[in-house]
């Protein structure tokens, strides 16, 4: 059999239903798909690839996916910290993001995080960020997989000054990129106390009917349920569960405050959560119940929510404060085992985001989101369970090979699609210009 | 004036009573010690050294304190994980360590844990272990700063059959290595549970006349109080500060059941903590009161404990999470920020190991153990704050220069003392003859 490229690697975790890991495997990729994954004796006979790469001592896994961030706030990374959260949005994050947020700060900031992605494996991400053509066009020329956010707020911005020029803008985006390979989009009606009813009404029937994810920041906060409750005499889910928001197109970002019921409820809907950990700690939001979430059938994702709230976009490291976190949560060493923790980094991203055909896992016919660790340093070895070492031991910077729908993008731990020099340059003069402010 | 080094970086934090930022400073060092910082341009016409390093975009750090660990337990790394606590220790951590600790394991387990830490910034670490003549041997062969500990368990393993045995071993290490330039002893029983009244009472005796400090397990988990309030009638704390041995010797490890009185005499006793965040979720041990225990005065400091729990000795990651999970369990934003989080990682542990008239802090006198950390890569631009960056964005992988006693351990990221290839082939044959079992 002919084939573009193949890959050979020591182990491969594939993410298939049967958590398994497969020792000398190897990938068979053509015209950007997945065509098959064997054995590594089999493929040396049987494929003809045009480009072989010989991988020891490391592991393929599917692309990470981000499913929840703000990716231009990168150019924002440690603007203010160890801040009450109140504090650091009212008089830092929103006063700079008023300032500053144009087309050029989107497009500068999110190259800057689309190559921080890229080095750190992530393949595909969820974004909820202003002028998102413009993430858009970042990443089509960057080669990365995107959903870019159709933004619906209730005030004005720079980027939109109502809801239907919010809509309007979104829609249009939607338009130019239907049938793309890497860019989607997705509703991103910012939460339940900076959308009103009206855009969310309309938000849920175009969802509907475009069959495209709506993405929100939900029950991130206390405060947030206690000022819902004041205003409308519900909690901001059962808000949306009335406005018929509640089902498999809800992608909730954060959900650290929830009782059973709502645990329940978000099982029995199909609804997705995206569980954003160091966030989470870093505002003091609360902690996301992820064992119990899971427990009850849950699809829970992760991201790594924007730059200045983390303070980085490394989903790898996400992964595992995700693990550790939960343990302690949940008050069992057993809670999210490592197998289930990756799956949260790949697969279950890749459904919450409705694109679970087509990335999350390395399976035939799937899209070749590739990306190779290698596990050879000191910190990780010895090796007893590949899945386990990559889970609590791996560092993203022994991420040597990104593939993104078979095109390679990051080889030897190099940017192919992205000038760092360039990126880096337009980041520290941003800095300066906001910093002189 | 003369000097055998002198070290130029874009930014100094040297952890000094004023949490500085200095920008565009220089260390000087010679015999082994700091001898003065101060300003680049003045460093440049008034120093004439031997060897010249400039560092630019890079921040110079103290050399990081790993508060806590077993380090020989790196060859056990990811031998079983996500299990219940006590299936995990009884089932497959104790029998491990009967079947195969011996002087080998020791050396073998230890060089690699010491190279991990080196090419992480730890320049100085906290064992707790059994033969720690080998483990001091390695240390300083390695050129790396350790405290071995005079474990004193109450039942006979390879190591030791009795008590006497125990201590005998002890003291004959601590006299062996009297005077010496990087290697120190601790007194080490394990915890309240491993070591009866009469061991902990001879340790007492022995700690006050040496002047050493002891290092303890203690409240690590609810089921330690539990049992100690059944067996005894007191919690550990209580038990401990009855044999006298709680005071500014006391290295407590863990602490993550405490009451407030218990904050209190911590406090007033002058006791040092050593918190390990990744280990206490990892295990589900439940979480330390870190902002609490500050707030009080009480020194803490920072831990990776062993890789078998967490699982890397990753202590610049550690910090982060450290500053992350203190603010989620604080329920503020505010807490522990990223200048307090460093103090833990650098001063606190001196302080807690007695040594911080030695290391902990770049200031003129103190021995000079440095580290070196690149921020020019994507996911630490733009800077706004140095120590912000350092806590919140930076990775372990861009520690590029490593200092202990003056004397340069890595460079480029390489380590000069000890052989990668080497120690990572008999990781590997450790890792074979284990699994073959």
């Amino acid at each position: 059999m002919q084939a573009e490229l193949l890959i050979h690697a020591d182990w491969v975790l594939p993410v298939d239903n049967a958590d398994r890991t497969l020792t000398r495997h190897s990938l068979v990729v053509d015209q950007g798909r997945i065509v098959a994954l064997l054995p590594r004796a089999e493929a040396e006979t049987q494929i003809e690839a045009s480009l072989v790469h010989d991988l020891p001592g490391q592991v393929l896994i599917p692309g990470l996916i981000n499913a929840h961030t703000h990716a231009a706030m990168s150019l924002l990374r440690g603007i203010a910290d160890d801040l009450p959260l109140m504090t650091w949005l009212h008089e830092h994050i929103w006063p700079a993001e008023a300032r500053w947020v144009d087309p050029d700060f989107v497009a500068d900031g999110t190259r800057l995080a689309v190559l921080e992605m890229l080095c750190g494996g992530v393949t595909c991400f969820n974004d909820m960020y202003f002028y998102p053509e413009v993430t858009a066009r970042v990443c089509a020329e960057a080669g990365m997989r995107v959903l870019a956010g159709m933004i619906v707020v209730d005030f004005p911005t720079r980027y939109a000054d109502s809801v239907d020029s919010y809509l309007e803008r979104g829609l249009a985006l939607y338009e130019s990129y239907r049938g793309h390979a890497l860019v989607r989009t997705a509703f991103a009606p910012h939460s339940i106390y900076a959308a009103s009813r009206e855009p969310l009404e309309r938000v849920r029937i175009l969802a509907d009917e475009l069959e495209v994810p709506v993405h929100m920041h939900l029950h991130e906060t206390r405060e947030e349920i206690v000022a819902s409750l004041r205003e409308h005499g519900e909690r901001p889910l059962a808000r949306l569960d009335q406005i018929g928001l509640v089902g498999p197109q809800l992608v909730a970002i954060h959900m650290t405050q929830l009782e059973e019921a709502e645990i329940e409820r978000l099982a029995l809907t199909g609804s997705h959560v995206v569980h954003c950990p160091e966030s989470n700690l870093k505002l003091a939001s609360g902690f996301c119940p992820v064992a119990r979430l899971l427990a009850a059938g849950v699809n829970v994702a992760l991201g790594t929510d924007g730059a200045a709230s983390n303070n980085d976009l490394n989903l790898l490291a996400e992964m595992r404060t995700a693990a550790l976190l939960a343990k302690g949560v949940a008050g069992s060493a057993a809670a999210v085992p490592a197998p289930q923790a990756l799956r949260m980094a790949t697969i279950n991203g890749a459904r919450a985001l409705g694109i679970d055909d087509e990335v999350g896992s390395l399976e035939p016919g799937k899209a070749a989101d590739i990306v190779a660790v290698d596990l050879c340093s000191p910190h990780t070895q010895p090796i007893y369970q590949v899945c386990s070492q990559l889970v609590y031991a791996a560092s993203s910077n022994r991420i040597t090979q990104v593939w993104i729908g078979g095109r390679q993008v990051l080889r030897d731990g190099q940017p192919l699609t992205l000038d760092p020099a360039a990126i880096l340059g337009d980041a520290r003069a941003w800095q300066r210009r906001i910093s002189a402010r």
